[in-house]
């Protein structure tokens, strides 16, 4: 007897036959002990669509009217996969992310997950249902529909896998597992069986697109195992947990991760005195905008004037471009230079902190490919480098020969 | 200052255009001081789609799930109606029929209003915003979303109306008004000005359809004035209320309505003993289907056998059938036969109750008109005739004409 949490995605809930076949597998797996709450997201294109009602009355983003909308996207799917698994012969039970005890800041359209009190899901297992809650929702504490941020389905499963103890997250994707790398680039990259919450998170951080690194955070704080697999074959996936059960898997390079949703931005000839890197990155931040790899270097002529580069997400250019505009023309930053077309690079391994010359490796592979870094960062389990974008595929092959 | 709620049906807010159209009305008429609530039902065919794919994941219905499937449909409009007046310039906030405080019983599919806790829309109308509420749901104790039954959206209209002490309950509808007859059949039928609730219930009850009983039973239960009118033109309709503000309107029949939605049930040479009409009627209550006109009527010869006449709508006839097979061939009951294509005209007036010789004069001109009553039935304000359903139109119209 297990308690099983299991998250499926839009694409797996898109029509009434997807659903059946979600249905009919889950209870094709269920032993006749298991407790199983399944996690569902909006139908397929469904969100686009409600998105594009909405752009037809405003061109303006009401948050709060917005997440009213969208709410009812994960709505409609776990009333009609209820209703399928009571059509198949199983009591099943529907509840919205409020009815499923999920309490939310107030965060329109980016909601954090701040408590959950699962009475009304217990009760509903323990009269034997199958109980299907709606993802990426939940409720405020003055009564409002709010909508979780980014991956926030998968968030929904692993913190509700959380608050009720379950022995397993299960999320089930359009792909086998975690791979060592991209397999649409590298074709030999392999399912890795397991991986731990830190190198999962940093994967996920550096661009390893399976799991939200929000989701994968949650897993880590509440000691839930998350099984990322497949929806349609029905093999193991990548279990991501606390550490390795295999004891020599932890001493190496789990796996390589790229990005090219990079911009690099070049603030040139800046004042070198205290509090100009504080008056940029102060005004970024105000505007919202993530900054990544960080360099400051000093010009060996002149000491009084220093070169700042650093990367941000591709997507906040637009918003970084107009906030740094302010200081356009400016003494302390007379140079800023914008350069997309770039990638981010990274190899993750918890191993590497107890192996010396990870990071000469790095550097020798991609020399020898001819490949130029831009920039340099390190983080306890990962070395990043910004590199052309063009030499994206390259870079990640020839590391992950070198590495794995 | 008034405190004004209006209803709007999903066919004028079918889509964006339609909600944007109904906004700048809304905001055209507004006075400064108005506190708008605004009741809204699903957009256009959205129930149709969404029973449409309840149908493609099973044939059974499973109520809860069918209501929390069907509760976002209206969820949608409020969400974007609220968007569309803030697009317009005017601060407006939706909310669910749970967030408005509506609390139902657990019936799913045909709810019950038992109490509505208006704090919020309280709160959100001091804040100045317009409020926007979800019609046709509300909140059961158990924390379960239920569906009203038939007319829901005009039961919350009405029902919110009376909790808010509001000064009006517009229901905007795709007629003028509440007419002397079915327009369509009686071309010189007319708008009436005002109605009582207990004339404009009887006439709904009889089938005029513009408006559900069961909000008009709400209506004067909470003396909510109820001014039914156009959603398209600017001109006033018709108003539901206590009394006649003109004096001699009260003093005569106010319409006539028909309906063809009927069967007719003859239970032929039926032991004339204690008990018997209560097998019939019970076994029919149990399938949930109401019986309206019934006639018992003694045989001259035979005073040990009777005849029970009487009718049920004719979308229940398959469960009637099905419910009264249990009594075929049964020596008690010897002889049942249903007979579709008949149907009931009526007068209604509270008037009558002082004018002698209403019925007399429905009678001949009927009579006088060729057309064969099969069974009468009267009320306190009404008098029906059963008649075969060929005749219909010509029936309402001489009674039109013969009245009023």
């Amino acid at each position: 007897m297990a308690l099983q949490v299991k998250k499926f995605g839009g694409s797996s809930v898109a029509t009434p036959e997807k659903i059946k076949r979600i249905a009919e597998r889950v209870l094709a797996q269920k032993a006749p002990d298991d407790r199983i709450v399944i996690v569902v997201s909006a139908m397929g294109d469904s969100t686009d669509e409600m998105m594009s009602l909405a752009r037809q009355c405003t061109h303006r983003v009401y948050g709060r009217e917005l997440d009213m909308l969208l709410t009812t996207g994960e709505q409609t799917t776990i009333a009609l996969l209820a209703m399928t698994l009571m059509e198949l012969g199983h009591p099943a039970i529907s509840l919205t992310g409020p009815q499923a005890g999920i309490q939310t800041d107030r965060a329109y359209g980016k909601g954090r997950i701040l408590a959950i009190q699962p009475d009304r899901v217990f009760e509903a297992l323990d009269a034997g249902n199958i109980v299907v809650v709606a993802g990426f929702q939940g409720l405020a504490d003055n009564g409002d529909l709010i909508t979780l941020g980014r991956g926030g389905s998968d968030t929904t499963a692993v913190a509700l896998a959380g608050a009720l103890q379950a022995d397993v997250c299960e999320i089930f994707t359009d792909v086998e597992g975690v791979y060592s790398a991209d397999p649409r680039v590298v074709p030999n990259a392999f399912k890795m069986q397991e991986i731990t919450y830190g190198e999962m998170l940093e994967m996920a951080r550096l661009g390893a697109g399976v799991m939200q690194p929000r989701a994968v955070e949650m897993g880590s704080r509440y000691h839930v195992p998350i099984h990322v697999r497949s929806t349609f074959a029905d093999v193991g996936g990548t279990m991501i947990q606390e550490a390795y059960t295999v004891e020599d898997q932890g001493n190496r390079i789990c796996g390589v991760a790229h990005d090219t949703n990079v911009t690099k931005v070049a603030v040139l000839g800046v004042d070198n005195r205290p509090g100009t890197a504080h008056m940029i990155f102060d005004c970024l931040a105000k505007s919202g905008i993530d900054v990544d790899m960080i360099v400051q270097s000093i010009r060996e002529s002149d000491d009084s004037r220093t070169d700042i580069v650093f990367t941000i997400s591709e997507t906040d250019l637009p918003q970084a471009q107009e906030a740094l505009a302010a200081f356009t023309g400016e003494e302390a930053l007379p140079t800023i230079l914008f350069t997309s077309h770039v990638a981010k690079i990274s190899v993750v391994g918890a191993g590497m902190l107890g192996t010396p010359g990870v990071a000469a490796r790095m550097f020798g592979a991609l020399g020898a490919a001819g490949i130029n870094i831009q920039i340099i960062s390190t983080s306890e389990i990962s070395i990043s480098c910004l590199i052309d974008e063009a030499d994206v595929e390259k870079a990640v092959a020839c590391i992950h020969d070198t590495f794995l």
